[in-house]
């Protein structure tokens, strides 16, 4: 019998039967071309074959730095999120001798450094640096930054000794300092974008380093895109639910995409979601924003907003139903707090659990439209499982809202400004441009 | 000569001065409103005196504590997310041995209990616990499981003199469980709002504890409140402009207000905004969402979607001019990483900088509207000066927009269901509701 891996109900608007099975054409194009891109080995396509990925040289890897207090790793964007939300997921217990500190390195703001320079020790460390081009500004200030401070306290050959650079298999200035120095490397696949690569080594080095089980992330994996690919029936389809009712609820004028899972420890997989699903879908004018919520703590700072404010958001409440280890609410210790008695010998599990249900109960009521995404419980498997579910609704949404989701043409900009305001040679044209703009802004402007 | 609090520009549409100038009266009125709670000492309007405060009490308790290793701050909502911004703004020197670990106990998560019942030693820590109510199902859930963890391991008498209570200086059953036990409290003012209350006793005692000079937060507060109190002219006054400008996006149909700090340290400053902006605005089908980015990280993750998606929102971008602790970005260390020159000689500040102006330029460039919101450093001076900015215009855009900024009726109904789910006496008649709801949430359910 195969594991139980989510369940899924919808709440709301738009849920006729005959609307949703008008979409069961669209999805399974929308498959197929999924399926065809992958086979073809076609650039975005890569995440759809990550569950089947060899682990066998990424943990012999792993295994040779099992004995490092201390993991810096450095990159951003994709190359950081991924390894957040396993690491805030999946290794949150007390913290045991044998797990090293894994410290992400992603933004440039000195603050990081200053504390790195006062806390990190070189000798017992290790230096893992993930940028796909080897071009990103960020990655590349913090590496150098960081490489220069491993090699001052260490020596060229140790400093080189204790760095990983994950980066493409064969172009780009990272690959080229791996040939030149022979330190460590291992490759991420041409065809995995940064942000669907948390299943590729960019998520899951990180992961075995930290004692992460990589193979049940990838079974949970693979168990879903069983369960996707199991069924062209619309109604039996969880990801082609979600991602119909995500598509016509935007064509619907609500722009905003909430998710507000349960549970502390998916508190960075809704960020993780944000930039999959925002720099996904976010072009040609189109694309709902993503807005991360975490329950039950902001039904004290958002929920008024989602209950009485304006009728403009989807949301996917994501609970866990059992938990390894769950404590009961003791008894009031004294008279005055009597009126607590309620709470008492109810487990703070099932509060959470309660409050969950409360709070989508509420919603309903209300009128507004959600989905209610439950996984058993939080480990690797169910993890790995939700993980290609949000990559696979992704693409999909994407290519029922005809966009390409796989490119990101609108960064670039910003990038050409940083290069300008750097003094980057060839960049010298667009200063003008940037100067416009500040111009622009300066017209009204007010100081204190 | 007075200190230099921020600067703010603003580009993009509905800058025509005719405009701004028809809301001179709607913003002196609305002022005046402001003004006249504050002095009726109306519910809600008690944020605008905090500057005011006296921190005698409050930092004798503090002093009489200065000797623990840990705080453990139980409170959800406004009673944790000013502390934490606070914490994270401010307290963030790798740790001296002379600042405690300040651990916020939010969440009725289980792992949270987990990690504290195998990481705390109740006889070097102090329990502080906020609830103005004292009806917080989430933090008294919460206390009950601290209180007898402190009592097992101290006894009940040591446990009870390691026990600070923030709460309502009269009403409610924590200030009744203060008056029989007998353990230290604080007031927390009958007339600020749980969202408004970082400067009152509720965010000032954690951040006393942790070292932060609560003098110059409130002095950052007092000088920003003359500020804005110094002019009646809208070009001139900053929170005038700030206000007028979101209620006109608004207006125009842009329903989403980011707001993204390049900092670090201020990541949590987005978080304590979204909560005072969406819980006081959103009501009556009205508010705009509240999304909390960070420069230049969300570069990698939302920026493709505020460039190219729907022009729905309206931007704050927060920068901080220079850095306590700055570093160069070293030469690169070999020959293949030579196209990195360009980094080389810049500090890691100045290039947070330059990202912060171009990803400003860049959404200027594509039209769409935001502020640059802009301090000198980030210290607890400035921190204040912000934290009064924000509270005076989330107050006079709620008036604006014609709604009470100061409740929030739309929480009530997911506590209800909670309290049914819970087996709370009195809410018996609310289980058929939430069975209801649930039951339309059955129609379309998918398992896997």
């Amino acid at each position: 019998m195969s594991r139980e891996l989510f369940s899924l109900a919808a709440g709301g608007a738009l849920l006729e039967e005959e609307l949703l099975q008008g979409f069961a054409a669209p999805c399974e194009d929308a498959h197929r071309k999924i399926l065809a891109g992958f086979r073809e080995n076609r650039t975005g396509f890569g995440w759809y074959g990550l569950p089947d990925m060899s682990l066998e040289e990424l943990r012999a890897l792993a295994a040779q730095f099992s004995s490092v207090n201390t993991v810096v790793q450095i990159g951003i964007g994709g190359s950081a999120l991924g390894s957040l939300m396993l690491q805030k997921a999946l290794a949150f217990h007390p913290v045991p001798e044998s797990i090293p500190d894994f410290l992400v390195l992603d933004n440039v703001d000195p603050r990081d450094l200053y504390r790195l320079e006062h806390t990190l020790d070189p000798v017992s460390s290790l230096l893992v640096v993930i940028s796909k081009s080897g071009g990103t500004a960020e990655t590349m200030a913090n590496f150098l930054w960081a490489f220069a401070f491993f090699e001052k306290k260490l020596g060229r050959q140790e400093a080189l000794r204790r760095t990983v650079v994950l980066t493409d298999p064969e172009s780009g200035i990272l690959r080229n300092f791996v040939t030149e120095t022979g330190c460590a490397s291992l490759s991420i696949p041409s065809s995995v974008g940064g942000r669907f690569s948390v299943l590729s080594p960019v998520g899951l080095f990180g992961a075995a380093l930290l004692g992460i089980s990589v193979e049940e992330l990838l079974d949970g994996a693979r168990a879903m895109r069983s369960r996707i690919e199991s069924t062209f029936r619309v109604e039996e389809n969880p990801a082609w639910l979600w991602g119909i009712l995500s598509h016509l609820h935007e064509k619907q004028g609500r722009n905003i995409s909430v998710l507000m899972p349960y549970a502390d420890g998916l508190e960075d997989f809704a960020e993780w979601f944000a930039q999959l699903w925002g720099e996904s879908l976010g072009k040609e004018g189109k694309g709902t924003t993503p807005v991360r919520a975490l329950g039950a703590i902001d039904q004290h700072s958002q929920v008024q907003l989602y209950a009485e404010g304006p009728d403009d958001k989807l949301y996917t409440l994501l609970a866990v139903r059992t938990h390894e280890k769950d404590y009961l609410i003791p008894e009031p210790p004294s008279a005055s707090l009597g009126a607590l008695e309620y709470l008492e010998g109810h487990s703070f599990g099932e509060m959470l659990y309660a409050e969950a249900q409360a709070t989508a109960s509420a919603l309903v009521q209300k009128g507004r439209p959600l989905f209610w995404l439950e996984i058993p419980k939080l480990d690797a498997f169910h993890l790995g499982g939700l993980v290609f579910f949000f990559e696979y609704v992704t693409a999909l949404t994407g290519i029922l809202m005809g966009i390409n989701p796989f490119d990101q043409p609108g960064v670039e900009l910003g990038k050409i400004h940083t290069y300008s305001l750097m003094g980057r040679k060839g960049y010298e044209e667009h200063a003008e441009a940037v100067e416009k703009q500040r111009e622009i802004m300066r017209r009204l402007l007010v100081k204190g």
